[in-house]
């Protein structure tokens, strides 16, 4: 991904693979497919070693029907060292597959703090014995309640970086709901902001996306009209009540502009559907990526 | 830290060391003491060797005048999976020093991921093979965006949790200042958050506590009025340009409700100071030790 932008990279891939789906992987020890769990490792890497194995399994299994994939990078961090290492070998399988890497850790903090998590996510760190590689991922949410200057160290990686505006949890409207004195709610500030920091490029989308949450498509509409370039990540499919069907408006402008996350929903479709999982996983990405496709 | 509650401890340490000076730790493996550049380490973990040792050096010298440390995530996460376990070192380091451990991560997520953080930051994960050791924070930063149901599983960990109530850059104004239909700024309305979440323990204080950067001390007054109880944790001292003199009404209802953080300013004391590092960092601390201490 060197060459192109962010956003190109994705417009093309998004076309090329005929899917708007990322496989959010949050990967939970006591609920990994059996295949990992009979996984081997040393003592203190063990369900390091199962988590890494259960997502490899998932991205062979439903990597074929998505576009990208999410880890989520609290259930990797949990695991301590072996979980982060874990994680860079998750980003290289999802690579292998052709999936772009939206790392999900809705990072923000002050300037030269952004810029660490810059270094960490999508670049390297100068260190005298040579530079350090970073996560090596292709895109990442960000937090952006420090403001503009926080959010400009991310962006200048060059990765994706997906802005959370309306988040998909039930308390979101407490903060992001209230409304301004100026008129509007408070995230419909942040979109303006988002669509500030952005710059259309080839595709007509920017690097500079958003985080929507597919709970709440009543804002879509107005959210693409605040936003015309960005593109929307949608997450809240399945388990949290959201519904591809209602996420038309998110899709205008393009295929590309629209992407939705779906982790449970994939990962634990076996559960109701008496399939082993990596069948049921595949079966139910494939059914979302053609749900998708058909709204545009 | 298991018996008491995490504000009652606090203040504890606070009484027995005569200290509010939180040293932070944000190491860049570009500016560290000469002792930690030399140190050993195999290929791939060398940065954060020398960022363990570094660490370990400046608590050794600056600890005894402080009351807790502050680690910067961002700057260990940026050094991979080596770095993740020079991070567990230096909160173990810090514990022996009889420090307070404070993780600044800012984060946050949707519930069932908050969860995940919680138990990747102060708690443990279970797993078929036993559970797995989180980082063993006494407390950590938290970002309120998401809102209440998000902080929820932060605060149930028993760690103190710092919300961002107004932070030190200059950006922050943008979003954190914002005017509200119903009256007052954006940060006001997360202060009575975190006041409604908050529950004054034995000392008076509560668990849950507000990052305010020292940079803005005219918020002061005000934030303590919307947050009676809640602990002040107030970076930007130094670098930034906040002054402690201009921090009082942070300690007005008892020395533990304000923590100067300091970071720069006394680990790269030396370079202004012509002593050599530890030096200048134990004097630094020692004189920022005074200044707050006098300031009630």
């Amino acid at each position: 991904m060197a060459t192109r932008a962010f956003a190109d990279e994705l417009a093309a891939r998004v076309a090329l693979r005929e899917s708007q789906i990322v496989l959010g992987l949050d990967p939970d020890p006591q609920r990994l497919w059996p295949v990992a769990v009979a996984a081997d490792g040393e003592a203190g890497g063990r369900a390091a070693a199962a988590v890494l194995a259960h997502c490899r399994a998932v991205i062979a299994a439903a990597g074929p029907a998505c576009v990208a994939c999410k880890p989520q990078l609290a259930c990797f961090e949990r695991l301590g060292a072996p979980g982060i290492a874990a994680l860079h070998e998750v980003v290289a399988a999802a690579h292998a597959a052709g999936l772009i890497v939206i790392a999900d850790g809705k990072r923000g903090d002050v300037p030269v703090t952004a810029a660490a998590y810059a270094q960490a996510l999508a670049g390297s760190t100068p260190a005298p014995f040579g530079p350090v590689a970073g996560l090596g991922a292709d895109a990442f949410t960000a937090n952006p309640l420090l403001g503009r200057d926080a959010l400009e160290p991310l962006i200048a990686t060059g990765a994706g970086v997906f802005v959370l505006v309306r988040t998909s949890n039930p308390g979101a409207a407490e903060l992001q709901d209230v409304e301004l004195a100026a008129g509007g709610a408070f995230w419909e500030r942040v979109a303006r902001l988002v669509d500030e920091l952005g710059v259309p490029r080839a595709c007509g989308l920017s690097d500079v996306g958003a985080v929507i949450g597919a709970t709440v498509p009543e804002h879509l509409a107005r959210a693409r009209e605040l936003m015309p370039s960005a593109v929307f990540l949608l997450p809240g499919i399945g388990a949290q009540g959201g519904r591809v069907e209602d996420l038309a408006a998110a899709f205008a402008p393009a295929r590309a502009a629209g992407l939705v996350s779906a982790s449970r929903a994939i990962v634990e479709a076996y559960a109701s559907d008496g399939r082993e999982p990596a069948a049921a996983a595949r079966a139910e990405a494939e059914r979302l990526r053609e749900l998708a496709w058909r709204l545009r």
